[in-house]
């Protein structure tokens, strides 16, 4: 008899690279614990399980540590392999998707935070960056459903926990992503009503009020 | 029949990350044809082939680019799978080779530049972090041949070439990598006699004298 599997999941608030690996876990229907760490005290568990980073999401399967966001997508879908996989099987496909899933935390996450955390010219250039690789996203994306084709995979994985934070963006640049990029708000509401999705993604007004808690207290 | 597949690899100088490309074509014995870019200078080839960052390796594979260099070494690894993968087949130890390989994108490469780009205490501390990540990989590889256990893989491949850069290192430190890690020294001489690896790997003072070069040319 094969035990049951263990799944622990080690997430934070609104974290885009924590609720990657929820996205994942609920794809492929996996009963996991959830356990929600305070960054601002970093607990042993989370110390033990990442000792060189000390971040979130940390996948905890049988006791055995997986970190980094895009590392642990790419484990469940090869662990639990028995519904569709999130990466195309071609190797050339699979090459692309990690490409953009690595712009999605190079450019589109950098670019972001900095819409919200600086303040006049500097502010401005975050802004057009960020639009700027939302377009380029978008032109990706095409007329596709999802990055991959016809179903939900791994740079729609990487990139959709954004979307959660687009209110936050908009309401500290003074824009409307919708207004730039009306193709991938499209997509953002196709991927919506996936349960996966919708259990998982923060509403963007309870983000954007965390957000100006956390302005508040870095400035006191 | 099945016509023979063109692959070009573009790369430039003495950079790690077209290194890396190199050693996993001449590890699974491809034939390719090499062009040098100069980075100085970008060619409307490479602007093409990655119009998104514009930098080297790029693996042109019957006229499909793939671009960064993990990327490329495991695309190489999918697609000529005839010998041993560089990756393990186990979805544990491949979840933590890619950690590792990205723990040396991550740290190891920031750090060990700034060892020959900036003084003072700026370097000092450049140093400090250098050996610092240095010796957690010691620590990872442990008593094993390579980082992956008996055979040369993933890892090997992503750090091995940071070795002919050593020299630069220790004559703008001051230091001796062996006298801090003679564990990792004694990897890198294992890994040295491999063709793919000699073959690749630049002269430790042509690097440090295309350092120097390169450091008058910005002070000019």
């Amino acid at each position: 008899m094969v035990e049951e599997s263990k799944v622990v999941l080690l997430g934070s608030g609104f974290s885009m690279f924590g609720m990657r690996a929820k996205i994942a876990l609920e794809e492929k229907g996996i009963k996991y614990e959830y356990i929600e760490q305070d960054l601002t005290n970093k607990s042993p568990l989370l110390q033990e399980m990442n000792p060189i980073h000390k971040k979130i999401p940390v996948l905890i399967h049988n006791g055995r540590p997986i970190c980094e966001s895009l590392i642990i997508v790419e484990y469940i879908d090869m662990v639990w392999n028995n519904n569709s996989s999130f990466l195309p099987s071609d190797a050339y496909q699979r090459a692309l998707a990690r490409f953009w899933a690595n712009f999605v935390d190079q450019e589109v996450y950098h670019v972001s935070r900095r819409v919200w955390t600086s303040m006049g010219n500097e502010q401005e250039v975050a802004k057009k960056g960020f639009i700027e690789s939302l377009k380029q996203l978008e032109e990706v994306l095409g007329d596709k459903a999802y990055f991959g084709g016809d179903t939900f995979g791994f740079v729609d994985i990487s990139l959709i926990p954004f979307y959660c934070w687009f209110y936050t963006y908009e309401m500290f640049g003074k824009f409307k992503v919708e207004a730039e990029c009306p193709k991938l708000i499209a997509w953002a509401k196709r991927c919506m009503p996936r349960e996966s999705v919708s259990k998982t993604l923060a509403d963007g007004k309870e983000v954007y009020e965390s957000v100006l808690d956390y302005k508040k207290l870095m400035l006191d």
